[in-house]
């Protein structure tokens, strides 16, 4: 027999059907009971008549606790004014399983206590908006580049040794090999992929054993990594943006539901449309410098200079050309400026800030050598990496886009932990 | 300008156009050199006539290395005897970056050496065949749960404690708060999921640090993990069924030039349709019987066990209902024989073992505890977990897919190190 889910009730109006679920939340009024049903897909008001059940039924309805597991059988009727458009009149309801003294009551809890009970807290209606929009993102991503040609390249999260420095990693003992470290990134290896492939993205987890504790950091997140033969810093910005828009536009057009549900404001998200402004780190300074924010030119930009850059503009603004100074070795530097990395980040409007880092990558093997010395890299673990710049390089270009960000952003979130469904940081890796 | 890539030739039948990329191989006559450019996307054979081209990049077409980087211009031809259907007549070559004594010739290496300079061999025709296969099977997985109204529900890697033991984990210092282990399995995380959303999967990188050298394990390998609240052992049967003949489908739709490379039989792939033969356990132990395998009865099958019983069947068989003290804790045990747990293992055709294990869960918190005691786990670490039979708990199944002998199964790959980019294993974590 096929389940029914509510999400379908569409194709069952005027029909007995039995659905089955967990009680969200209820209420009474006279001889009537209220009964919303979740079933995962949608809620449904279940409406049950006190003459339309047994006494047995009509009391059970009374006793039921939150998150209690039920069937409830009733005919589907039309009713614009419920949620989803539809309503159950109910003609039996059969308990499942207990819920006694559900901790997450319809009051306010504190965040912690929320955390603490992430296993029972996904079940709420806005956390379950934020995992469907999460995996909507994630679905567009993915779409995006397979359309375009891409082929996929997992990216190994045992490596034998760090992208940029030591400090931040996560250890791990490796049998007879010595220590292995959880990727912070999987560019160097999607770059081989290009090489191979052309066109190739990495997407899985990434590690950062980094102390900071603020709104939009996560010891473990979720990164997409495109990485492009033959793409330059321009490419590099056209495929960004492109990208950017599909998501956002996939999402609203998909997850309109779920976007009123967080009461988004998707007039911002709309405008999320090509072109994107694009400003050097010039201008960048030059922004601050006009709003009056103390900046050191050569450094790189901080969240709250970000955040003043972004509210310049209506959609995200890619900011390119950071002092090479600052950014990592594996940059080439503009062949106009070499004090210059041909670098982009992309920041997202309502002070979401970086979502996007890129760049072009530097493909000359002397170039590239003099770096990682300067960087005071083991050049032997970069070996395999200097293969690619000694057999055939081309010029090649990428990005990473953080996911939980990107979610945070689209969502209107304050804070990233509520993206993703267990979230890992600093002081908390459970449950 | 629009990049030009040799798979879309088609469209370009008798224009002058100009292709990127690397030298995979060449050879001359007389006053020809043929030159077989690859850009990831396919294989081309330009033929530089010397009546064509100046002398000068006449003579750089018989210099080039292997893996050189080039830019090609020249007249596309139909050319029905070329593998894609298309050859180029040169008008113009030029070097982007030479590729001296590149390591991997056309001649024999040993495995250990390719493994070496995995990040070239990626390079090869077969190699990236496998990495296209691989990527089909991703997006046949994903999209499978996307159009069926699951919800993406990505399990944590860094966790606090074991599914399953301690002694096969890797662990990591976690700040302030001890150690965490790389995860196993998402499998516990999706249940909580189920709870919430009805149907979900988890998929990503899990890890297990055994010390297993054969050609079926990596330390590090993709799984996928649906998980459906109210389903039972056979909806769990039904829809592993119809998931792998999915996959396997759509591999053959539209991998069809990729398996040829590989050399694959594809009718065996083609026999892979539903109904797929259940057997029990007690029937699975009958065969071997029959074959004069020696087996003790209540022991788990090893893999010339898995492999006998396989070569029985066309297609993949499911071998059910384990005596359930070779199964893990979480599964439920049958009600008609509480010796037997509700699992379900998949083989695969052909000797490729085991690609799924999954089961109903015992959704009774009683019998659940009395699991946890029976098999010594730390019952606090697992209270979250029993959170979900307290609180509205309702039968559910699931299992999980491992990608990486999936992919070997489909391409007919003897050892599981070549179906990811950059396998990892107890003797190998490089590069």
């Amino acid at each position: 027999m096929q389940k029914i889910y509510i999400k379908d009730l569409g194709q069952y109006v005027d029909q007995t059907i039995t659905l089955k679920g967990w009680l969200y939340n209820k209420r009474s009024s006279g001889k009537v009971r209220f009964i919303i049903l979740r079933d995962g897909s949608g809620l449904l008001q279940c409406v049950v008549f006190k003459g339309n059940v047994t006494p047995e039924v009509f009391e059970l309805s009374d006793k039921l606790g939150q998150e209690s597991s039920i069937e409830v059988t009733g005919k589907v009727k039309v009713e614009p004014r419920a949620p989803g458009g539809f309503e159950l009149d109910a003609v039996d309801v059969k308990l499942i399983s207990e819920s006694k003294d559900y901790p997450i009551t319809p009051k306010e809890h504190g965040v912690e206590f929320l955390m603490d009970k992430r296993h029972l807290w996904l079940r709420s209606n806005r956390q379950a908006a934020i995992l469907k929009i999460r995996h909507r993102i994630v679905k567009a991503i993915r779409d995006f580049f397979d359309d375009r040609g891409f082929t996929l390249m997992d990216a190994p999260i045992l490596t034998p040794a760090a992208c940029e420095g030591t400090s931040t990693l996560f250890e791990t003992d490796y049998f007879e090999l010595g220590k292995a470290y959880l990727t912070q990134s999987g560019q160097l290896y999607a770059e081989a992929g290009a090489m191979a492939l052309g066109k190739v993205y990495s997407f899985g987890p990434t590690f950062r054993a980094e102390k900071s504790k603020t709104r939009r950091h996560l010891t473990e997140f979720w990164m997409v990594e495109p990485e492009v033969a033959f793409n330059d810093l321009n490419d590099d910005m056209d495929l960004a943006e492109e990208f950017l828009e599909y998501i956002v536009q996939s999402v609203l057009k998909d997850r309109a539901e779920e976007l009123k549900v967080l009461e988004r404001d998707t007039t911002k998200l709309e405008a999320v449309k090509r072109p994107f402004p694009r400003i050097s780190y010039d201008e960048a300074v030059q922004i601050l410098a006009k709003n009056n924010i103390p900046f050191d030119y050569g450094n790189d930009l901080g969240a709250t200079d970000e955040t003043v850059i972004s509210s310049q503009f209506d959609r995200p603004v890619m900011v390119h050309r950071y002092p090479s100074e600052v950014k990592a070795f594996y940059m080439k530097r503009d062949p106009e400026n070499p004090k210059l990395a041909l670098a982009v980040d992309v920041l997202a409007p309502e002070g979401y800030g970086e979502i996007i880092g890129g760049s072009q990558r530097e493909d000359d093997l002397d170039l590239l050598l003099e770096r990682i010395h300067e960087h005071k890299l083991p050049q032997e673990a970069f070996e395999w990496y200097l293969d690619l710049r000694r057999f055939g390089s081309v010029p090649h270009s990428g990005f990473g886009l953080g996911i939980e960000r990107t979610v945070a952003w689209i969502c209107g979130l304050e804070h990233v932990r509520e993206t993703i469904p267990f979230a890992r940081m600093i002081y908390r890796n459970t449950p």
